[in-house]
């Protein structure tokens, strides 16, 4: 059996979107990040790192959303999650996941989390500040892989980076970071991710009605 | 042919130790950090987020450290740069590169670069201070790993992971950021990583020295 420890809307909810779009069966098992349940001892067990998603499988516990993403994509190959054949689209792939985790992401936290990496209230506005000049030319380079009309953020065929992208959008956009005026494929790539049926199943099972 | 865009002893140097370890021929080009080459057109025309490692290849370009490593590894299978044979331990191995990108990497960089994240001393400085405490518990968590004896960062065999850790490890200690007599077994990785031919003949390329 599969279980997803997870927070709602966190990233974790990129890997749930992707377990329903794999058609995978699994248990959800919430982390309240508000009580602090990363820091237990119980959940240090699982993952020492105290972050979600965590991803427990018979063979073991997986943890980081490029490393999780390709594995359910490579796990249920009938759901055509990513190009199993062809090793350079799939490190194309992995390339966009992989920039999503330690460029878009962190800029995210430092706007969101900055006392995670510095102490006091003068360099946590600095960071907040500093974030959406990072976010924006982040959001540029994405917005600018949908020039050519491709409808999914590696192509023709929808991938597990889709729920990834849409669900860092969608933080940004609920703070309104950046003007999506400027970024309208970014915005219209995160509402017709998250309009699909295994998206809208995560979403209502995470108690989040956004669409 | 295979050109590889690196900047001396920067996180590409992962890159071009696995080159080696692999037995790939290629080419190096050096991108001029101090010059700000990174920033420059011609650079951003071949990888518009301006940083290092960028491989060029006769399928085009290929960016970020986890998607990188992967692909060497899988494209010269007999080279045994990964576990290519099972999907849950090479899941597994892009677990451990993923969070040295998305953790450990910017837990560096807000010390070494903090002028990215915040504008004003007193701000880079807050992050200098804090940025130890957070590679401190990522060390703790490296340190684990290697607590059964096992000599690589993903079991008994040799992997990317193995160079990508032995560069960042380098970082801090060049830095002394950490005193690494608590974290003795990364250590002696990184020691016994830059001490394989490959990785000697990297870093002489490279024109570093060090061991």
């Amino acid at each position: 059996m599969i279980r997803l420890y997870y927070a709602p809307g966190a990233c974790s909810l990129a890997v749930h979107i992707a377990l329903e779009e794999a058609g995978a069966e699994f248990e959800l098992e919430r982390v309240d990040f508000r009580a602090g349940a990363q820091r237990s001892p119980a959940y240090l067990a699982v993952n020492p790192k105290g972050r979600v998603p965590t991803l427990q499988t018979d063979r073991g516990v997986l943890t980081e959303c490029v490393a999780i993403l390709a594995w359910i994509a490579q796990s249920w190959p009938e759901a055509r999650l990513a190009p199993l054949e062809d090793a350079w689209a799939f490190a194309q792939m992995q390339s966009f996941n992989a920039f999503l985790a330690s460029s878009v992401h962190p800029a995210w936290a430092h706007v969101s989390r900055p006392e995670r990496y510095a102490d006091g209230e003068a360099a946590a506005a600095a960071m907040r500040n500093k974030g959406p000049e990072a976010l924006g030319g982040f959001y540029r380079i994405i917005e600018e892989r949908f020039a050519d009309g491709q409808p999914w953020a590696n192509g023709e065929a929808y991938t597990v980076s889709d729920p990834y992208l849409a669900v860092i959008t969608g933080w940004i956009m609920g703070r309104a970071l950046l003007d999506f005026a400027q970024f309208p494929a970014a915005a219209d790539h995160r509402r017709r991710t998250l309009e699909r049926p295994a998206a809208q199943r995560a979403l209502a099972r995470e108690g989040r009605a956004q669409g």
